[in-house]
């Protein structure tokens, strides 16, 4: 059940039996010379649909950007700063928690966005402790990338060519998303090097193509169909354990 | 052209032909018992993607959530408050313009956004100005809706029944775009109330149902396909006279 | 009845007969070649005053400062920015509001107040909509210069030549107000272009001067003694509309 | 020179000879039974004025507006939280220095703002400091009634029933400049407790009608008048020493 | 009593006899070529903790770090805008708060940390105030070198050469608490200048060796000695007068 | 070398040597019925002080506390919000900076801290990104008990009891470190459940005496020893690493 195409009174409904929802979050920044910009994206707006398809699970629209400063040197990357990440998620789960809803889990497409959604989480768990008040808020981040199917399909793929940004695991999927926009072209070297980074300069200056570890010439549609699947599946059981 | 579905090797092409790009904006909430808690976002998503599909404008991926604090007393609704949406809007538009983006078209589906944005903007016109810099940055907010072509549709198709909120207008669009998840329900009365709102209690109170002025029975996706139409063209006009 | 010139037990009386309250706001900013920097200020100010001498309104001190980042190039222009406008509009609201006013009407001078002003409004808004609380505040923002009486003056003494900016129109009430300081200066060209603008460097380049699509040299205190009265009536009407 | 009567060439001309402005500053709040609520703003803006007729210092529009929490059980008082007037305080002085004023001299009427007033400096120099930058700012808060003249006179004429708020001092003041306004009510006691307070409960709680330590009913115009020499001379040595 | 070595059913048992607690607060910022960075922190923490062991007072852990912006032109040197300061207060009264305590002491070794924790304390209040509540807080800032005893102390070792900055009497306070860093320096000048200042280019360029108006080479460990005596004799008094 | 315990000259002389610095950070809050409420700042702090005998490592004061909102149920527990630890950092970061510092290494002791820490420098970085500046600054925090030889004096003493919270590993160091207020209690149960948490209401109904899975009973002061010797070789190991 899509939030995006349902009526107030649809919603209402949903309420009466559940108070959960799944909100993708996603960023908007470079993914190498094959990959989409928007990936982070795609791919967990893809997991949270198709499980919306087959469940009576709630899927809020997708938010389109996130914490990708180290990007900033790649045309088209966009970041919002932690604060404001932090001051956006605030309003949407307050907003949410008003109609009654008290499980939020935001499924990732980027591991940037996680210190600023988890510092969200506490800043909204804060108000209710220093006001001596119990929340009925439940709030997780989870990536379509961390269960146990989709890790299998990475090793069983890619091994160590995955990398970590990137990688052919989630170009796959947003290839098989968006086949008539798929990309290709030649990785040079085929696997950079893997490292921490700092800002963009940095980042730019140790990764100059921006991918991180990763081949991603290994993408291919067919490959993201399988890892769809297995997210869908990873993501089902990691949300029936969270609401319960 | 979409941001989404491009690398950052070519957004660096883009840029050289133009620095500008169009950010659809709409928001998350109830549009009466027949419309989609998404309209607002779905509408400009449409009309963007439309026109980027028959030119070379870049389109950025879409902001789904905007400020609608009066709409809150119904399920499903979200708000940014004005204050998280300057900030939000400030931080995207400062990542673009470090790739060399000049002129930001906001188009928006939802008049609750409008004056968050033009204080937005002020915001960072503010800043250059304070300064004593001279900013090279354009920003714009445009309605889907304000064209001459579908004012003219909505006159010929709905007249005084178009309304302010959960209009037939808006509500055909977004059917034409989800056909499959296109609603009908009884509108009583026919045409509600027209007026003036402050918070979302006395929104409620006034709006029962949700719909300001309109009979949102009236929507089709047949006029929906029209209307896009329509707004493609006013939208380009108006895209090109901003670059101008 | 200003509460400048009140005591807190004449505050606290009025409070019996009336929850209304009307708050002159303008700005600091160039008026061009003859125009007074407070004329925006100046000019609701005194509308209000006199709306004051003839009934029983509350009217509070005078905001002097706005949002007037666009007129930063010409010396003794300040602004606010929009975010520091939102932040002391709540806290005034907030501040009567406790004192069991709930209708503010802001007496506005100033078009580039209005964005964040309607910001503000919204983010005390969202604060009862976030808290499913029913808010008994009422906020609004209306020019002296937006009645009917008004409107007909201006059209009649000065038609087209009115313009945007520093108008004939404001500068005639400025200078029946302070007749003493009234200015003359050869406008150059008589009547300088309309249009839009950006920051406070593109607003200096496309009118050097300061004015917009105005021929400030028909102003005359004469004239101002009129559009006074004229205000007054205009304002009178739209505040009792306003409470009702 | 008042900057609220000049056009934008006039303070052009005036930065050639002098950079240094005054900005009164006061508050909106009770001032006991026979005390205007605007008695902070009245003071400090008239002895300005004052200085401003004799002398050609650039006197800026009145901050009518402070920091009163401590009143908010008193009908009519306003308050702006100590952050929202240091984000005012800094929008205005970067304004003001962007035309190239350096010396900002802010005439105080009301305690309570000194506290935030300097803080807002400490964070304009802050900004200096940590990007290693020299400010050419200097930034002052002085109250009208400090200097010598002033206190001698209060000595005079109110001893120790002038107190510490809605002092006979200021009340003479403000009805010198009001007469039309002056009130005056049977003190009782004639002389209420001094002290300190924290929030409004508790000042309410301590000063039943407002006053601390001072005898309201000593006041007259006479003696105001007196006063307004008095300070308008002490501000003159002040500011000048201020300057140099 | 510290709450450091405590635990918290300790400080549960605490609060059934008494609300109050006393925060050592400092400073992390240039003391001359003789004092440690430290002093500000180091002064107050020590007769803090002489306090606490002679009594049952609880001692909060040290804030090290204040509002020291005019001292970053000296390597080492550490500052908290005014606003962050502001926030860290807050935070930290409301959680003790929160658990019962009513009384905060700030004991304070940092003159530029009064203007903030004053402005913070308003901060606290104006929200009881603005929602009509009555708040049990009580907030105060006081220096360790503030009572009767400690100035005696810095009349009779120092007299005009105790200055305002890097006194000998911190340094000989901080010398007595870590002799085995204490350190000594030819003073040239002996006796610098006296002076107020704005940002750190202005307060170096004025005091080049970071002292004001002191002659640091008279610290010794033995008058530090002398003084922590008389500051915790002057702070007991003090303290127990802001609890009654 | 300690900064707190150094003069400027001093400070300078370091960076000419060496532009990194330790600084500790912990948090306030309980510990179960053992342990001391500054447990997570005296571990960092002793560790950090042991380094900086050993070796020319500047050590900054100590950050006493930290994000720790799900202890607010028990006496004595303080937080700063998230947003306020970032303001926080920021400030302390940048002060360092201006003076030449550029690899800031936050020793921590307190997992709470991590995301808003992390969300704190990437708000820094942003700073560059957003400007297309390339930033100096290397910002990393570590917990004292990442180590190989701290994990495996753990496990050697403690195995499964050491748990996540109110660990015997930090008790015992903090008992080393403060032997004169080392404490005893019964643990009951010896070993509490593991798990998440979410506000400090949810935190205490699932660990009622605030421990997490760890039996605080196994603390020695001799463990802590040795402790101690092991965490200064692990952070001295990474720290060498992080300066690399």
């Amino acid at each position: 059940m899509l939030l995006q195409l349902s009526t107030w009174q649809e919603t209402e409904a949903y309420l009466k039996q559940s108070t959960g929802i799944i909100i993708p979050i996603g960023s908007t920044e470079q993914h190498g010379p094959m990959g989409f910009i928007g990936t982070d994206a795609i791919c967990p707006q893809r997991v949270a649909e198709e499980l919306s398809n087959r469940t009576d699970i709630m899927v809020a629209p997708t938010l389109h950007y996130g914490m990708s400063q180290h990007h900033l040197e790649f045309p088209g990357s966009v970041t919002l700063r932690p604060t404001t990440l932090i001051a956006m998620i605030k309003d949407i789960i307050y907003s949410l928690a008003r109609h009654g809803f008290t499980h939020f889990y935001f499924l990732n497409g980027h591991g940037g966005n996680v210190d600023s959604l988890k510092a969200a989480f506490s800043e909204i768990y804060s108000e209710a402790s220093l006001n001596a008040e119990s929340s009925p808020l439940h709030c997780s981040i989870v990536g379509w990338y961390e269960g146990k199917r989709v890790s299998a399909l990475e090793e069983k793929y890619f091994g160590d060519a995955n990398g970590s940004h990137a990688t052919p695991s989630e170009l796959s999927l947003s290839f098989y998303v968006h086949p008539e926009a798929a990309k290709s072209a030649k990785m040079d070297p085929e696997i950079p090097p893997e490292g921490d980074f700092r800002d963009a300069a940095d980042y730019r200056k140790q990764y100059p193509d921006g991918r991180i570890g990763s081949n991603s010439g290994l993408a291919t549609a067919e490959i993201g169909a399988e890892l769809c699947e297995g997210a869908v599946e990873d993501v089902m059981e990691s949300y029936q354990e969270f609401l319960s």
